[in-house]
């Protein structure tokens, strides 16, 4: 935790860096320690890459707002791409962690505030989340395999809630699980569509997303009840 | 029409071709005109993508299955990439015109139909749909463009055969579009899920689908009741 900032192998050239005039104004060199550092450059990725295309985030501007020599940088994060995933594996952390939901209150109003706070997200992270629901930057193993996790995360969490509710048990769990997957789907392309078009209101998507997750639970009912499995 | 193929232009070193002991028993050289080459080529790239990944697929094998040289395939598609493009874009018109709605059937069934043929086309071109929906082959721009394209017009038309049901006009049209993308995106999720993971059968996930896109519409009309609007 305390272990300081080695200054990386020179590359063969490394630029100077700029003057400090042409600094961003936070751009004050202050010594961290490695692990200080990383979440520096890394909440500086978050918020670079939450509202500009990927390919117009640059490593350069990145290191200059950190105040460090580009080498440096490339001292914690070898290209652009691993950049790239270790934010969006924080950013995604970051979503879970603001979607939690609240246990002291009731399923309705826990879905509705967890929605209220998707929503916030995706709003903070558009050009991310576009990229990411678009494939826009050639989405990678890597890049699917955090996204993948990520819904599952999700879907765990809504089952775990709707099963204290409905109480369900082994194979249905399963069923259960298939049937959110498409209410993600769902949300995912709600939350794109109203950052594209703007057609419904935020409150109109959140209210639409938790009257659809109803219906997915509903529908999920219907079908263990024609399957003749326990609901 | 009529238009007779014409040599390629020799590249700096062209294979020579397999001996015929080694070519697939179909692969008779036969001399079509340029449209027909293009449409048998297309027809062989459609069937082999859909069941394998796209690395996966040589430009050999299917020059080889064709009965043609590489070199006359690339005259046609000067990149795998072009031709895979090729082959999206016509694969997505089949997919559009085999799960054309049936006038005659009454709405329900009408999308009952037409979910069906969905799946039926889901199971037949597993890889290249899974490929598509997880971006797995670095979508780029213009394979993302055939993807919106093909779901626009599936919207456009749930929405023509939900119009005459329900009766909407102006601005309100919008408003039933955007929730529509929603279904979209959940007839996706669930699709995807059903390949990888078949939890739910088909008949369940077409019935899931079909009671899901009723949801989607009811979700509509409280959103406009909600708003004040016309339903």
């Amino acid at each position: 935790m305390t272990k300081k900032e080695t200054t990386p192998r020179s590359k063969s050239k490394t630029k100077a860096a700029p003057p400090a005039s042409e600094r961003a104004p936070t751009s004050k060199r202050v010594r961290f320690d490695v692990e200080e550092r990383r979440a520096q450059l890394i909440a500086l990725g978050i918020q670079r890459f939450a509202r500009h295309p990927y390919d117009d985030v640059s490593i350069d501007e990145i290191a200059d707002a950190a105040g460090i020599s580009k080498g440096l940088l490339y001292h914690y994060f070898p290209t652009k791409r691993a950049f790239y995933v270790a934010a969006l594996t924080e950013s995604s952390a970051d979503l879970l962690k603001r979607t939690e939901p609240d246990p002291t209150l009731p399923p309705l109003e826990r879905a509705i505030a967890g929605l209220t706070r998707y929503i916030d997200y995706v709003d903070e992270h558009a050009a991310s989340f576009s990229a990411l629901m678009r494939g826009g930057i050639g989405s990678d193993r890597e890049v699917a395999s955090i996204v993948d996790t990520t819904r599952e995360a999700f879907v765990t969490r809504i089952l775990e809630n709707a099963v204290t509710a409905i109480g369900l048990e082994g194979a249905s769990l399963d069923r259960l699980r298939a049937v959110l997957r498409g209410w993600i789907g769902c949300t995912e392309a709600l939350s794109l569509d109203y950052l594209e078009r703007k057609v419904l209101s935020r409150d109109e998507v959140r209210n639409a997303l938790v009257k659809l997750l109803i219906s997915h639970i509903d529908v999920f009912r219907q079908l263990q009840a024609e399957a003749g499995l326990s609901t």
